[in-house]
């Protein structure tokens, strides 16, 4: 495995074309576009890495698993009231669909889905608990207490953060949110800007290789059921309007972000998490696509085949 | 497995709320709600039916899993300037998307996207020609020379079907179909008008089981990467604007038709085939679902878990 | 009068950014961008032309308020429950409205409203009856017993005619046809290859200036309030999308034409047409609208003043 | 035309279906919908009222007239940059167009549009000053000092504005804003908290009735061609996608407003106000409309016949 993991290292370091910075948010726009990081760990919790796996980035979108494994905990299917769980086919930003199904968001991963799963998660606690809670529940899946939010891309989002108002306060108009506006984006933002490793990443991601237990610390994090949904909802959902693509080209169960990286799950087999701060045209890590295909293409570890 | 297939054919007998037929067409208005058939076939060709698995039905929709096979194999990735591969959110039947993307179907399940396909079988072949052709290749991958057309639904079709008109004439209208629409539908609709049993539909499934090869009568169908991608774009798009509601619950790569079929690919372990004439309202088969929900629970296939 | 139209004629022959000709149709792609013509004629029936007033062109969509002003007169008001009245926003062609508002066309003036109303006019009568009763209105309101269709014209558009065959079939899927579509297709293709010359088309508007009464010709051709409303479905979506760009530069109730034609109605004042087969981006004559709009500028006739 | 103005008045008293007060806002929602108020100003002054016409209400979107007035008296042309002037087709608070077309609304009289209006006319001023100057400005046209705003509605939509909200923020995520979202929302939450009675609001609507100048008290506000402008884009924009409905009815130049006024123009003959806060569907005045109707058909002020 080590040997797979350094051939593709090696690999994409050659890359020439190796996509496109995220702009929109400055803390994001200054990262060198040339590193890259690949770690996979499997159930028992074996670690290969390659890259700077030990260098922190801003996981962004992928807090987003997060959040909705904790959002099913605390509501179970009734949040299924508040959010749908259909590819939705539009960008990550889009509001068309919002406007023609009232308000309630198309699935979890979509922008106003996320904004949706963090009311949800609020309760009528204040954003600082909400976070804390949050924060607690990634250092619990990902085993490392040194998890924290990098507050300054939190207020760079604050501050470019347009789009995401402008959905928020949309559902606000159709009355689906139970907090104010500022509050839940508040939490959004700063869960966007929770900093990690691929190596804690993919360590975080355990419990959704093992349907939902993480075998390396043996706590039980959810129900196996609750797992493969969780699972299937990265598949369908989890990189936007190219996630019909991810899901041809790499066959697991993803989540991308725009600082550039994704979580992809290999049940039974493997977590894995890459880096690499250029994007494609969706707002997909690029070489980290390309990084998995090369693993999956090596492994044989599409879900789709066997 | 035959107790387990046994269970889930007692259970759905005694259900009363069994969806609604397909009213579009007459020729399927008329069919017995009632009717159940359940067949589990695994990669060796042992077969486990419960219900009328020996009654023929129309396969509707479930047919662009096998044109879509014989279109990858004749023009290759070249098929994707033609049709798309991500989920469409949208009905099956949506022409919004289509004028969006100037005439590109969102992926090849979709209604569109199966005319597009239909026109690409084609190449300048005659109607009768291709559907000599399809046929050919149903009856093999099913290893079953009884497999026919039902000409009475496909007529039925044909005189109903002004959406796909529709359809058929905008693409046309982005010049992006190569055959007269009248030839492409003509050979849409009687490809839609297959009649199989689920024992035969399960058989025909098998290559998808088994990366590729149909390990019972040993033929080799299409590359294991193929194998992949189908039924990835399966699990993506099976089910139009339920396809995350079904990959949801059931967790299988799956093609729905409102003839009220089911074909589900469980990677290494089976080839499913159910039908239950009765629709849900996105037009996928209530019991057939449900049917599927029950064996996945039983027998832990879900593709995102292990 | 006679001045301000030589003046206009004048400046337009000097033009030499003119627009680009509609290619679409074979017949109409071969026109002569360089031709213009210019009449008005005022309610008693003066007439003043410039340019080449009594050269044929296709009048095209200008035909839509005569097929309008007849279905009103064989309907009333009974016609609305099968097209709205409100400008939509969108190009001539789109499907898009008319999925969201399951196969009404939003008004008579897009193709699909204009297909809606031949339908409307035919009742059950074949095509050759309904052309020859729309072709005998025209030459009523013209008083002008010449007037005929362009045979090769309506040829070239039946083969060209995809979007307008989708846009038909998608309306028959919603049961809002009462004929075939292959019937009404005909009717409208062929009511739209009407051919005539500026002074032709200036005095089949007169109905339109003197609330619904030929002055000329002594002819009652509809009562005053529905005159009135003729002109106001022409000003709000006699140009497609850019009706609005229309109403704000010419302020005058007008209909265009891909033929470059356009129908102006000045009420009181003058009924106004002009030619130049050159289009802008929108598809409406380029040259066209700007004479419009220096002959309003001069005469101060904008229906939002006094 | 007292006479007139009477009958109607009796006529509307009558009326026992009135539409539905507009609920969103609480300080609207409390209003008696059993009121009434027309005002009819000719071009020298002459007023003739029935009902309530001395009764304050709630201008709301009427304001828009008064702020695209001004903004262009700012801007000139150089406006149509930020705000087309095409009817939209679709509903007052519509986002979904504002994403098709990158953020810019698609005419100045939906919410989006009259957003982006208020940031033009603020420059870099602060939300009073920019108040003060539209106050300034409304007073002028109306000659009449003791118009102000009602703060307590001002103060009761900004609490309620999550769909207004929701827009601002959408344009500033394309930059279309030049002052922060918060500012420019306070600007056009107070602008369309104006009260005024249906005298002085026909008064204040005489410019446009004669070229751009009040004839009553002399001053030009704007020069002719502008106040025809203005008059175009009422009629093609200033009932949302009600606006054919109007122009179809009524057909003058008309805006009206949620709180249940309506301010129409006949150009050369009268400036009109009308008051009756119940609502049809689509969010303008029931009796309103139904009143000018009235007034149209008694007086043939319609700009469509002569």
């Amino acid at each position: 495995m080590q040997n797979i993991v350094d051939s593709i290292y090696q690999e994409m370091r050659s890359r020439t074309d190796r996509g496109k910075v995220a702009n929109y948010i400055p803390q994001l726009a200054c990262v060198d576009p040339n590193q890259f990081a690949l770690t996979v760990v499997t159930p028992e919790g074996k670690v290969y890495s390659a890259g700077c796996a030990d260098t922190l980035f801003s996981i962004q979108s992928i807090s987003k698993v997060f959040t909705l494994t904790m959002a099913l905990g605390k509501l179970g299917d009734a949040l299924w009231a508040r959010v749908g769980r259909e590819p939705s086919g539009d960008p990550f930003n889009s509001i068309v669909q919002l406007e023609h199904e009232s308000g309630i968001p198309r699935n979890p991963f979509i922008n106003a889905g996320a904004i949706a799963i963090a009311d949800a998660i609020m309760g009528h606690n204040e954003p600082k608990e909400s976070l804390a809670e949050i924060l607690h529940f990634v250092r619990f899946v990902a085993n490392d207490e040194s998890i924290s939010i990098d507050e300054k891309v939190a207020q760079s989002e604050m501050m470019t953060g347009s789009r995401n108002a402008s959905l928020a306060h949309f559902m606000a108009s159709f009355e689906r949110l139970e907090n104010p506006v500022e509050k839940v984006l508040g939490t959004y933002f700063h869960h966007c800007s929770i900093s990690m490793t691929t190596e804690q990443l993919a360590k975080a991601g355990l419990f959704l290789v093992s349907n939902g237990t993480n075998q390396n610390t043996g706590s039980r994090v959810v129900p196996e059921h609750r797992a493969r949904r969780i699972n299937s909802l990265m598949l369908m959902c989890g990189h936007y309007d190219g996630s019909g693509e991810f899901a041809y080209r790499v066959g697991l169960p993803g989540k991308s972000g725009v600082g550039g990286g994704i979580l992809a799950i290999a049940p039974g087999k493997a977590s894995i998490a890459v880096w690499s701060p250029g994007l494609d045209k969706i707002g997909n890590s690029k070489l980290g696509t390309e990084a998995l295909e090369m693993l999956v293409h090596e492994t044989g570890w599409s879900i789709f085949g066997h």
